[in-house]
C-alpha cells in the first residue's frame, strides 16, 4: 500500500475539522513560502557541484553523478531527489535525466549556459539586500546602504555584465530583428547601460554599417569591449563612460537602446533621461526600451510584477512600470505612442517608440 | 494596450529562435528558483510588518495597511502585490483581501495563527544550516556543525516548542480521534519528543482516565508542562526527560506517540528506538509515528519527499522513509503490520501499528 493510495481511502472522519463544501484549510503554502529559500540552496548546490553536466546526453545513477561531482551518494540522492520535485530533472527507474531546458541551461558545455548568473543573481548585493527587507518596506526603498544598486560606479554591475550577457543573446537578437536599420548608410546605435554589450552587438551583427557606442561605467565597459572583440564588431565599438543622466550622448542616432535601466529610477527620473534620449536621436529615430511590464493590475505576468520586490530591496526609488506608464513618460519626453513586443527566451519585452 | 494583449498579437518573427512543434525554451523557472529566497523574505515582511491582521475581516487600501503597519505606501503596495502573486491575498478595485487560509493561519487574532513559526522555520539552527548546503550534498549531512539539531539539549527544540504547538492542534485531534482508547480503566500514553505536548494533549483531551508521559530534553518540557496546565489536563502529565535512546521509558503503555521524531535517525537507529518503543507498550498497545511520508519514488507528494533536504542540511543521518521503509523497520521491531492515515491540516501522516 502507497500512502497515496492509502490517502485516497482514509475514512472521511479524519476530516471532520472542515466541512462538506468547503476546501480544507491548509498550512501548506504558508510553510512552502517561509521555506522557499531551500529551492534557492538547492539550485544553487546543484550548480556549484555541476550534477546536471554529470548526465549530459545520457541519464545517470545516484552512484554516477556521486563520482562526477565528488559528492556523497547519500547528499546527490536527496539533491536530484528535490530537483526533480522542482522540475529540473526526471527520475525514472533510479535514474536522474535532465528537461530540455536544463540540458540548455545548466549543462556547463552549452552555449546557453546560465549557471554564472548565481554570481549576480545571489551576489550580497541583490541576495544581501533581502536580508533587510522588512525595513526596505517599511522605508519605502533599500534598507541595505544609502544608494543601493544605483550607487555611482557599484561593483554588482561587473559581475552583471561578467555573468549574465549570454542569457541575453537570443533576445538582443529578436529586439534586432524588430528594429531593421537602413542597409545603405552608416547609422548609430546607442547602447544605454550596455553592460556585457550583447544588445549592442546584435545590432552590429545583424546591420555590417551599425556603429554601437556604449554606455556604461568605466569598469563595465572594458566587459562590454571584451564581447564586441569576441563578436568580431570591435571596429564598429565605441564607449561611453559615466553616468547615463550626466554624460553626453552626441547626436543623430538611429536608435536609443535602454535595457533594463529605467525599472532603477522613479518615473519622473525616467521622463527627464527619455528626454534626452529623445534629443540624441535623429528625426525619425527609435528608442527601444526592454524592460518588465506588468499589466495594470500589477500582480500578472508574475515574473515581471514580482520584479518590483527586487527593486524595492535594492534601490532607492526604482519599480517597474506598466505599459500605460511608459507610454505617457514617452509622450511627455516627445515620443510617438509605443508599442510593445515580446521577445525570445527572455521575460523581458520591448517598448519601442519612435521621435 | 495592455502587454497581455500585444503578446498575442506579436507577430511570431519574434519567436524565430524556437521550431514549430517544440515548446519554447526559458530560463524562467531557474530564475524562479535562483530568486526563490526572496518569497521567503516576503511572507516574513509580511508577518513582521502584521499586514494580514491590517486587513482581517474587511479589504484594506494601500494607504489603511501602511497606517496599520507604520510602513511607508510605497513599500506596503510593493509587498502587497507580491503577497497577491504568491496566494497569500486578492487584490480588486485597489483593495487588498485575505484568502481564507491567510485569515486563518495569518491573522494575529485567529486561534490558529501561524507565524509565530517563523522563530522555529528560519532559525540560524535552521534556515542557517543552508547556507552550507552544498557542503551538505558533498559530505551527505550537515555542514553547519557535527551533530547538528540532534545535538543533545539542543536549544533549537524550545523554539520549536514554543512556536509550532498552535499547528499541530488540528492533527493532533486527528490523531487521537484516530486511536480511541479504553475510557473505562486507566490508560497511559508516552509522548516521544513531546515538544509542545499537542499530541499527548489531545489524547488526555478525548480521554478522560489517559495518563500523558512527555519525554524531551528538560528545556522542552516546561513549555509542555505549560500548555498541559492551559489544556487542564496537568493533573495527568508526568515528564520524563533525557534522550530518547537512553532513558528508562517505564512500562504497559496503551500508545507510544512518535510525531516527527524518526526522521532524525538513519534507519537502523529507528529499528533500535522502535524495538524500545514496543518493550514499552502492552501487550496489544499501539505505536503512532507522525511523519513526513514519500510515495515509493521519493519524488511525490513533494513536501515529504523534500523534507529529506532539511534533514540532509541539519542532521548527520537524517531522512524521509517510505511506508515500505517503516514496515520494514516496524516488523523488525516486533510490531504488526502498519496502517497510514491522512492527518487534518498537515503534510504529515500517521503509520499506525500493534504490539
Amino acid at each position: 500500500m502507497t500512502v497515496e493510495n492509502s490517502l485516497r481511502t482514509t475514512p472521511s472522519a479524519n476530516n471532520s475539522a472542515t466541512t462538506a463544501n468547503q476546501p480544507a484549510s491548509s498550512p501548506a503554502l504558508l510553510f512552502d513560502t517561509i521555506n522557499a529559500y531551500q529551492k534557492t540552496a538547492t539550485i544553487k548546490a546543484g550548480i556549484e557541484l555541476d550534477v546536471f553536466t554529470a548526465m549530459a546526453g545520457v541519464p545517470a545513477t545516484v552512484a554516477a553523478i556521486a563520482t562526477h561531482c565528488h559528492a556523497s551518494p547519500r547528499g546527490i540522492r536527496i539533491l536530484c531527489d528535490y530537483l526533480t520535485v522542482l522540475g529540473f530533472l526526471t527520475k525514472s527507474g533510479g535514474q536522474y535525466a535532465l528537461t530540455p531546458d536544463s540540458a540548455l541551461f545548466l549543462n556547463r558545455k552549452s552555449p546557453a549556459y546560465a549557471g554564472g548568473t548565481l554570481e549576480f543573481l545571489l551576489s550580497n548585493e541583490i541576495k544581501g539586500a533581502f536580508d533587510h527587507f522588512t525595513g526596505a518596506v517599511r522605508k519605502g526603498g533599500t534598507a541595505q546602504s544609502q544608494d543601493g544598486t544605483v550607487a555611482p560606479e557599484h561593483p554588482v554591475w561587473v559581475s552583471f555584465a561578467r555573468s549574465m550577457g549570454p542569457l541575453m543573446v537570443p533576445a538582443a537578437a529578436g529586439l534586432a530583428d524588430l528594429i531593421p536599420l537602413d542597409q545603405n548608410r552608416p547609422t548609430k546605435v546607442l547602447d544605454i547601460s550596455a553592460s556585457h554589450g550583447m544588445w549592442g552587438n546584435a545590432f552590429a551583427a545583424k546591420n555590417p554599417k551599425a556603429k554601437i557606442v556604449a554606455l556604461d561605467w568605466a569598469p563595465v565597459l572594458e566587459i562590454a569591449r571584451e564581447n564586441a572583440r569576441a563578436a568580431g564588431v570591435a571596429d564598429r565599438f565605441r564607449a561611453i563612460a559615466g553616468n547615463a543622466f550626466e554624460v553626453e550622448f552626441g547626436s543623430d542616432y538611429d536608435v536609443v537602446l535602454v535595457p533594463n535601466f529605467l525599472h532603477h529610477f522613479n518615473a519622473s527620473d525616467c521622463v527627464r533621461f527619455l528626454k534626452k534620449a529623445h534629443a540624441a536621436l535623429r528625426p525619425g529615430g527609435t528608442v527601444a526600451i526592454v524592460e518588465f511590464v506588468p499589466n495594470p493590475d500589477r500582480i500578472t505576468p508574475p515574473a515581471a510584477a514580482g520584479f518590483s520586490l527586487i527593486m524595492l530591496a535594492t534601490t532607492p526609488e526604482g519599480d517597474v512600470y506598466t505599459f500605460a506608464e511608459y507610454s505617457d513618460m514617452l509622450a511627455q519626453a516627445g515620443f510617438t505612442p509605443p508599442t510593445v513586443h515580446s521577445l525570445p527566451a527572455s521575460m523581458n519585452v520591448a517598448v519601442v517608440a519612435r521621435k
